[in-house]
């Protein structure tokens, strides 16, 4: 949604309000940074997360300073960005990045049902690991009694996209520097087993 | 250095203070989070850097409202996360993420020396592209009145490290769940050259 804070004060032809644009971009993202203010002190803690429908969610332990700072609906904000290509200029200054990033802005809602936590934690298991949380024994009450659950509105979210090569200034077009992209991207290695698995075959959704 | 604030609250075993540590996780990310909060709402911007010694720079564009929010020293914290692999163990709770990442806690201050602010620019080039900088045009007197150079003391920075395999809990190392890491890497590939520089070898330095 476009409001005053999801504006941005540079480039606005790159920002996108739309959920065909957003949603893809936190899909394909890891993890995200949430940032936070504590008597206008900022704090930023980078941690895995999962989307479902126009909800974010992300975990940890009941005992985080962190979680405990904004579990009871702090404002946060919660950037995510996929870095896709480095652009390379005749000149430095028009160098750029390829990239999509979104930027939400939302205060947490902690989580109390069960049924939505388990569901969350599902989500955050599977949005790193596609198909792992069907494979693993069910989690404990104690394991659950440990975790907290938070959950954030994408209402004021907004994403920014570059693609393409660079621009130049016309008068720098016909330097002799070699200008183009360097498209950047995150792969999964060969998974490594640990010790207790040495006898176990990879599973087909880690292959 | 260890102050109240770059104390974590879990797991502290993970932190460190000492810049062998700290310095190649800079150096090696090729982005950050710098956070900051205007009247108690946080706010946070992926970006270029570089380090020099115990410095880092960023650097913006005069208008941006992110640089003007932070040029006269408001507080930021600047996080940095290097996804080195995922952890994958017997149970979702034992369930990790490998990691180094970074956070700063300081003060913007604004760098006016031309020399100072040159050298910066070069280092951000050359962080994100090793010896591109002197393959350059001259960077002219109108880029440079464009541009505006944030420095940042690393005096008080930590790292956070994760490194191997799963820890479960020992009533699960007999699970048939197969348990392991996932590597993470990001890798360059092949450059594409911009329409005006089709007939411009690729430089050793990008090859």
């Amino acid at each position: 949604m476009q409001t005053a804070r999801t504006t941005p004060s540079r480039l606005a032809k790159r920002a996108h309000y739309d959920e065909a644009t957003i949603h893809p971009i936190l899909d394909e993202a890891l993890f995200c940074t949430v940032s936070f203010a504590v008597d206008g002190q900022p704090m930023a803690i980078p941690t895995a997360f999962a989307r479902q429908g126009d909800k974010l969610y992300i975990h940890g332990s009941v005992g985080s300073h962190f979680i405990r700072a904004i579990e009871h609906g702090a404002p946060v904000c919660i950037t995510v960005m996929l870095a896709d290509g480095l652009v390379l200029a005749k000149s430095a200054f028009h160098h750029s990045v390829n990239y999509r990033s979104v930027v939400i802005f939302a205060n947490a809602e902690k989580v109390t049902n069960e049924t939505e936590r388990m569901n969350a934690l599902a989500l955050i298991t599977d949005h790193l690991i596609p198909n792992r949380w069907d494979d693993l024994r069910p989690t404990t009450d104690s394991e659950m009694r440990k975790t907290t659950v938070l959950r954030f509105s994408l209402a004021e979210a907004s994403a920014k996209v570059r693609t393409g090569g660079p621009n130049d200034d016309p008068e720098d077009e016909n330097l002799p520097t070699w200008s183009g992209v360097i498209p950047l991207k995150t792969v999964r290695q060969t998974p490594i087993p640990a010790g207790t698995s040495l006898e176990i075959p990879l599973p087909d959704y880690l292959s």
